[in-house]
C-alpha cells in the first residue's frame, strides 16, 4: 500500500452516517461503544488481547489529508460544512481497554470508547480490525505454545500471512502468545520481536553438494547454525552431512551448539532417528527443529509420540489462526449521554438472544482466589460501581441468576484501565517483552480445566445485580 | 505500522543466505526461481491469480534505507562490505508473470524470477506474500460470485481481515475475483474499487425511534438509500417502517429505487416475506441485501430455497478466506546460468513425490479449442520451445505419459508475460476494471466441469517432452 494514514480505512457507511449526525447536530453527543467477541476461535476457553498499541498509534494520529477530503467531495454526497469538519478533525475522547497479554472472555468490554458520535463511528472499522486481528493470532499462538510444553516456538509464516501487516504484526502478536520469535526482519526491526533463520532449500541446491553447502555455511556462522537437512535425503545423506559438518567445522573451534531442521517427512520417526545418529557422534548439544504446516493438534500429537524435538517453527496455521481464522470482535453502541450529561444506557435487541449486548457505560472485575491466586470470574459493573475486596461479594449467573457464588478470601482487580483522555494518550506503552511476560504470568493464573483444548470451563463472566436489572429494564420496554 | 518501505519484510534467512552468496561471489550468478502452488483452496478446480500490481511497486521501489542497515549492522553477523552491497541494492532482474486475472492451476510457474541470486533470494517473502494474500481472497470472491449466479456480490470484511492490508488489498483482490464492490473506504481511494454503504445499527440506535432513524437517512441520501431492518424486529418493525419511510419521503420525490438490508435471522424466510410486504406496497423496486456471516455455501443453499435477495454483503469469510484461509505459493530455485551463461536446470527432490518441482526455465502455453473457445490444457515447456498450434500437436499427463492427446483445431497463448526486463518495468498495468473483466472472460472459457464446486475435474497442467525429459534425468542422478 502507497499510504500511512489509516484514517480512510473505514467503511464507507461511517461517512454516510458521521455527515448525518453532523447535519442533525448528533455529532457534538458523547456515545458510548464497547468492543466485546462473543466466541474464543477454536472452541479455546480464553482469548488473549492484542493490538492495543496499533490502536493507539492510529488514534494519535489520526486525521483526513487533502487527498481524502478531496476523494469525498467527489462522491458528491457529502456536505460541504462535513468536509470543512473532516478537515480538522482529531479524536478528543477517551478509551478503556485491557492491557495486551490479557486472557480474556466472551461478552466482556475489551475496550469502551467515548467520544463524540462522529469520532466514535469513523474509527470503528480500524479499531476492529486491529483487535481482532492481533486478538485473534496472539490467542492461536498462545494454544500453540501450550501445545509445546516449554519447547520453544517460532513463528516462521510471513510468505502465507493475509498481507503485509498480517505478517508483520502477527508475528508482534505471536510473540505477545508466547512464540520465542519470529522469522520476519520487519517485526523486529519494527518492534524488538527477535527475529532468526538460516537457510533454505535454494541454499543446498546452489552448491554443488549439500556438504559443500553445510560446510560453507558453518564457516561463516558457526555459532549456533540450524542446517536444513531434508533437501535430499534426511537421513542418507542430510544427517550425514550436518554431522560431518559439525565435526570437522565446529568441534575444532571448541564449539557445540548447533541445531538441524526437518522440514518434510514423518517428523516423529525422523526426530528420533536423527537424534540417535546425532548423540552417537557424540554431538548432545545438537538441537532439532521442526517445520511443515504444524499447529497445536499436530504438535500435541508429536509430543504424545516421544518426537524428539527441541524447538518447532510454525508457519501458515499460525499466521492465519487457519483451523479458526476469525475473531469476531464487535463495535456496539452501549450508551449515549443526553443534554444534561446524564448517561442513557442502550441496548441491541436481536431475535437471535445470544446477539443482545450488554448495556451502559461499564467497567470490568477480575476476581482472583487470594490462597491460590487463581482467577475466578469476571464481573461487569455499571461504570460508578464499585466492589470491595475486603468484604464478601455475591456473584450470579446471567443465564441462571438462582446460580450464586459468594466470594470471600479474594482480591478485585479492574481490567479496563485507560487509555485516552480527551484525545490525549496517558497509557505508558509497555515493551513487547513486558507484555509477553504479564500474558504469560495471566495465563498462568487461569485454572487448567479454562486451559484445556477440548471443552474447557467455561469461565464466569457475570454481571452486577444493578447491571442485570438495567438490561432487563431495557429489554422489557425495547420495541419489539 | 510505520513503514511504507517493505524491503525488510523478508524472512531473517534471506540476510544470512545473501551474506553467504555475497562473500563465495555466488552473488552475480544468474538463478531462475518460479512461484507456484500446488492445491487449490476449497478443493476448487482453478485459482485466479493476483496480487502482480503490489509486486510490481515493490520490485520498482525496492531499497534499504540507513536505518535497515544499522539494524543489520547490529545483529552482528553480517560483512561489512555485504551492508554497503545492499546499501546501494536495486533488483537488476527479469520478471515474467501471468497477468492479474488469470485463471490457473496447480504446478504451474505464476511468476519467474532471473536475477542475481541475492536479488533474487531477498524479494521471496515480499513476493510470495503478495502473491498468495490476493490470489487467496480472489479464488475465494470468484467462487462465492458464482455461486450468487449474477446476483451482486459486496465485500464487506474490513473489520475482520488480517491487518490494514489484508482489508485493503483483499477488497482490492475480491473485486478482481468479481465483487462488485466494497464497504473499504481506502480500497476505493488507492485502488478504485467502488466503495459503497449506508448505515450500521448504531445509526438506528442513536435516533429515538427506528422511525425517525429511517425517516432522516432518507431525506439525506434520497437516491437509492439501504435501510438496515433488523435492529429491533425485521418483520413487525423495520420492513414496515421502512415503507412508511419510502412511500412518505421518496415516492413523492419520485424515486422508487431504494434497497433494505437484512442483517440477522434466518434470511431465506425474511426475505421471502419482506419481499411479499414491500410488493404488496408496491415498492418493486425496492430490492434486498442480505448479510451476516454468508460463503458460498450459504449463498448457493439460499439460491436454492429461493430466497428473495438482489445483493449479497459478504464479510469475513471472503476477507478471510475462512474455510480454506492459506494460499500454498512456493517459491522454488528451477535454474541456475553457470560461468558460460548456460542455463543448468535445477531440481528439489522430495520424500513426498507431490513436492517434486518442475525444473528449467520454463513457458507455459494454454491451449483453446478454436470451436468451442475453451480452454483445453496447459503445457510448460523449456523456455526456448515454441508451439506452433497451426499444426496438431500432441501432449500427454506426465503422471501417466501412455495417456495422450494430439490437439488439431486449438489456438496456444503464452500465459507468462514479461513484466521486468533488467531491473525495468515493460509491462503497462491494466486498470482494476480491465482486470476483473479480464477475468471474467477466462473464467468464462473454462468448462463447467472444471468451475464446478464438487469435485471438479483435474484441468491438464502438462509437461513438454523435452521437460518431461530433462525432469526424468535430474531425478535419475539426484544425490538419493
Amino acid at each position: 500500500m502507497t499510504k500511512e494514514n489509516m484514517a480512510m480505512l473505514c467503511d464507507f457507511y461511517e461517512f454516510t452516517m458521521s455527515n448525518g449526525y453532523f447535519k442533525n447536530g448528533f455529532y457534538q453527543k458523547n456515545v458510548y461503544f464497547d468492543v466485546f467477541f462473543r466466541k474464543v476461535p477454536d472452541n479455546g476457553g480464553f482469548a488473549i488481547a492484542a493490538g492495543l498499541e496499533q490502536v493507539i498509534d492510529y488514534l494519535s494520529e489520526l486525521h483526513f489529508e487533502p487527498e481524502d477530503i478531496d476523494y469525498l467531495r467527489e462522491r458528491g454526497i457529502f456536505d460541504e460544512e462535513f468536509l470543512q469538519y473532516l478537515s480538522d478533525f482529531k479524536f478528543t475522547g477517551d478509551v478503556y481497554a485491557v492491557p495486551e497479554g490479557t486472557p480474556v472472555f466472551p461478552n466482556e468490554p475489551i475496550m469502551t470508547i467515548k467520544a463524540p458520535a462522529i469520532e466514535a463511528q469513523l474509527v470503528e472499522t480500524f479499531v476492529l480490525l486491529s483487535l481482532n486481528h492481533q486478538s485473534l493470532i496472539a490467542t492461536k499462538a498462545n494454544r500453540i505454545v501450550r501445545a509445546a510444553q516449554g519447547r520453544a516456538v517460532l513463528e516462521f509464516g510471513s510468505r502465507r500471512a493475509q498481507g503485509a501487516s498480517g505478517a508483520v504484526l502477527g508475528a508482534r502478536a505471536a510473540y505477545i502468545g508466547g512464540c520465542a520469535g519470529t522469522a520476519c526482519t520487519l517485526t523486529d526491526e519494527l518492534y524488538k520481536v527477535p527475529a532468526g533463520g538460516t537457510m533454505a532449500h535454494s541454499w543446498v541446491q546452489m552448491f554443488d553438494s549439500e556438504y559443500d553447502a553445510f560446510k560453507t555455511y558453518c564457516e561463516l556462522y558457526p555459532d549456533n547454525p540450524t542446517l536444513l537437512v531434508d533437501t535430499y535425503n534426511t537421513l542418507k545423506s542430510g544427517v550425514p552431512n550436518a554431522i560431518k559438518v559439525f565435526r570437522e567445522v565446529l568441534l575444532p573451534m571448541g564449539k557445540t551448539k548447533c541445531a538441524i531442521r526437518l522440514d518434510s517427512g514423518d517428523i516423529s520417526y525422523l526426530s528420533k532417528k536423527a537424534r540417535k545418529m546425532l548423540d552417537d557422534a557424540g554431538l548432545n548439544d545438537c538441537t532439532i527443529t521442526a517445520s511443515n504446516a504444524l499447529d497445536e493438534g499436530l504438535i500435541r500429537d508429536l509430543m504424545m509420540q516421544g518426537a524428539q524435538v527441541d524447538t518447532f517453527g510454525v508457519g501458515e496455521r499460525l499466521i492465519t489462526s487457519s483451523s479458526s481464522p476469525v475473531f469476531g470482535g464487535v463495535y456496539k453502541l452501549v450508551a449515549v449521554e443526553n443534554e444534561d450529561g446524564y448517561i442513557v444506557p442502550k441496548i441491541k435487541v436481536s431475535e437471535n438472544t445470544t446477539k443482545i449486548t450488554n448495556p451502559h457505560f461499564k467497567k470490568v472485575y477480575r476476581y482472583y482466589d487470594k490462597e491460590s491466586g487463581k482467577a475466578l470470574a469476571d464481573e461487569l459493573c455499571v461504570y460508578d460501581e464499585t466492589v470491595d475486596d475486603s468484604k464478601p461479594h455475591t456473584i450470579f449467573d446471567p443465564n441462571a441468576s438462582w446460580k450464586t457464588k459468594t466470594l470471600t478470601d479474594f482480591t478485585a482487580r479492574e481490567l479496563l484501565v485507560p487509555i485516552f483522555k480527551n484525545g490525549e494518550c496517558i497509557y505508558n506503552k509497555p515493551s513487547i517483552k513486558e507484555i509477553a511476560e504479564y500474558c504469560r504470568e495471566q495465563v498462568d493464573l487461569l485454572w487448567d480445566e479454562v486451559k484445556r483444548f477440548e471443552n474447557p470451563h467455561n469461565y464466569y463472566v457475570d454481571l452486577s445485580k444493578r447491571l442485570y436489572d438495567i438490561k432487563n429494564i431495557l429489554l422489557s420496554v425495547a420495541s419489539y
